[in-house]
């Protein structure tokens, strides 16, 4: 049975039968990645926000195939159709592209939404075979909009569908910052575990011997092994434990491109290394590069690396505004309600 | 007397009285940057390609007081007025950014286009009086859709102003590549005099010292010192002569954006040097960091450089398009038509 998350306190296994216009977000992870969480966490707060009107409708990605009948028998002209964003879009993460894939080709006649995204289909076999998959069943949606986070993705989008694509930050940068004003003290090492690895191992250890000495090092990933899942009821109090936890930090050194934001939220300083295919690198490039207290390099040089911790470290903080950059988003809904 | 350029023969002092609706491009350059003149030359191209129903009027930016009560007298509702792209839009320039203010102020019940920009206000004094001054201008116009061409530039105008804000490359990328198979002999400098400069004489000269010995080594500008002014009627001929000149070369050393883009367009191995501010930085990453034979670096090391640019000369050639993500600018003139 379909589970509809309505609020972050109740879970429903039928659609609210009320006035007002659905919001209906697939997709929704139930896997730990922090980051993919945050993103989930950020788009409900966007459009209740933004858009109190609509009622928001969250469905785990696994519960999509059960809940696309139950949507359909019930959708409105003016209900919106979401998919969750990330950096999955491509053929890296069958599962996801599938999902994806099948919410795009059912729901044609409603404004469909694929939240902001970075995206890359590998140039191999796989890659095409799935890239052809992609643009078929997107063809299929006139209505659907494409939101890229990072001026790479929204090229590589552009030229691979016909659809419309617009371009917004990351969502996890709508969320407030907070200045918990803790001690700081200890440098965090968030790397990822998986295929999109690329930063050397004896990089990270020439660093962890900088930075060690008296300052207490661990490593961690944004991919938590406990709990086991994270539903949007639990996945509050976990996204402020992540940033309880970077905000004890001194410094951040990363793969992960949430990693860059949790520390752009909590003031910590941070220095991001690339991924396999440059995501995290084009949106700091593109929306962060005025926030003094991070910085991306590709830099193996370790006394390079040890003179950029430094400069992170002594930086002040100061003001910083990325919630304009999501007009183009605000700009497709609202035209949704007027038509 | 004010003069329309209604093709590259053909000036006149009255705009053509016929039923087709009309696209009046302001701002036009006269002064011999060739970047800016080819931008304006895209742009004419551009809406000739894409738009033929409309008549393509341009005013050359001096001329401009002088036609706004010309162009107010004829003006349809389904006319669009437009004001040149480039890399001058904020406190740098004040004569330009006086013209723009002017035009967006004036004619706010059309349609009207802030070509594809960069921006950038000096966080000054004089950056703080001009920036207010064009918030109170660009505000007078519901209108206006503002096009930036890096993301840098997309953030900035949506924090600075109200309008809407569209993304975009700079217009020269719409332009044609070409292949010429001249034999390609020699190290071009196209290095800026301007206030824009950063990149450093030794920095230059090191370069002149690794390159040079049997190489031929020149250096220029792609501001003209000949001919004193340039107009719609001889921009091209001059334009292609750029193009030619940089497809004789072996190598282009520049800090300007735009001979990147001449080395695009020439399949010219070059390597790019930030300005002031980085325009040309920003643009490389979103739009042509996937083009193999040009490179963007801030890099002052001397070695690092040579491997940079021995790297560069021994690229492959292959295909690449931007023309798709020109996409934005399309809709808004298409949803001009139908409406």
């Amino acid at each position: 049975m379909a589970n509809f998350y309505i609020d972050t306190t109740e879970v429903v296994h039928e659609i609210p039968q009320n006035d007002r216009p659905k919001f209906y977000m697939f997709g929704v992870p139930r896997y730990t990645n922090m980051g993919d969480q945050a993103v989930s966490l950020a788009e409900r707060k966007y459009i209740e926000n933004e858009f109190p009107n609509y009622q928001y409708i969250e469905i785990i990605e696994e519960d999509g195939d059960e809940a696309i009948p139950v949507v359909q028998e019930n959708l409105r002209k003016d209900d919106v159709i979401a998919f969750t964003g990330g950096g999955n879009m491509g053929n890296l993460y069958h599962n996801h592209e599938e999902a994806r894939r099948k919410v795009f080709s059912t729901f044609v006649d409603n404004l469909t939404i694929s939240f902001p995204q970075s995206i890359h289909f590998e140039d191999n076999e796989d890659g095409e075979i799935e890239k052809r998959k992609s643009q078929e069943a997107y063809s299929k949606n006139p209505n659907l909009v494409l939101v890229a986070r990072d001026a790479q993705s929204f090229h590589r989008m552009l030229t691979t569908f016909d659809n419309k694509v617009i371009f917004t930050p990351d969502m996890v940068l709508y969320m407030n910052s907070v200045d918990w004003k803790f001690e700081r003290n200890g440098a965090l090492f968030v790397l990822r575990h998986d295929s999109e690895k690329v930063v050397k191992q004896t990089t990270i250890d020439k660093i962890k011997e900088i930075l060690g000495g008296d300052r207490p090092v661990e490593r961690v990933d944004t991919v938590l092994d406990e709990p086991k899942e994270i539903t949007p009821i639990t996945r509050d109090t976990l996204f402020e434990q992540q940033l309880e936890l970077f905000s004890h930090q001194e410094i951040i050194i990363t793969d992960r491109w949430h990693a860059m934001v949790f520390s752009v939220l909590t003031g910590t300083p941070c220095l991001l290394f690339g991924n396999s295919y440059g995501k995290g690198k084009h949106a700091y490039f593109d929306w962060l590069e005025h926030v003094n207290w991070i910085d991306y390099t590709d830099e193996t040089d370790i006394d390079r690396i040890e003179s950029s911790l430094n400069e992170l470290m002594k930086q002040e903080r100061h003001d910083y505004n990325v919630k304009k950059d999501f007009q183009q988003l605000h700009d497709i809904i609202e035209e949704n309600i007027s038509k």
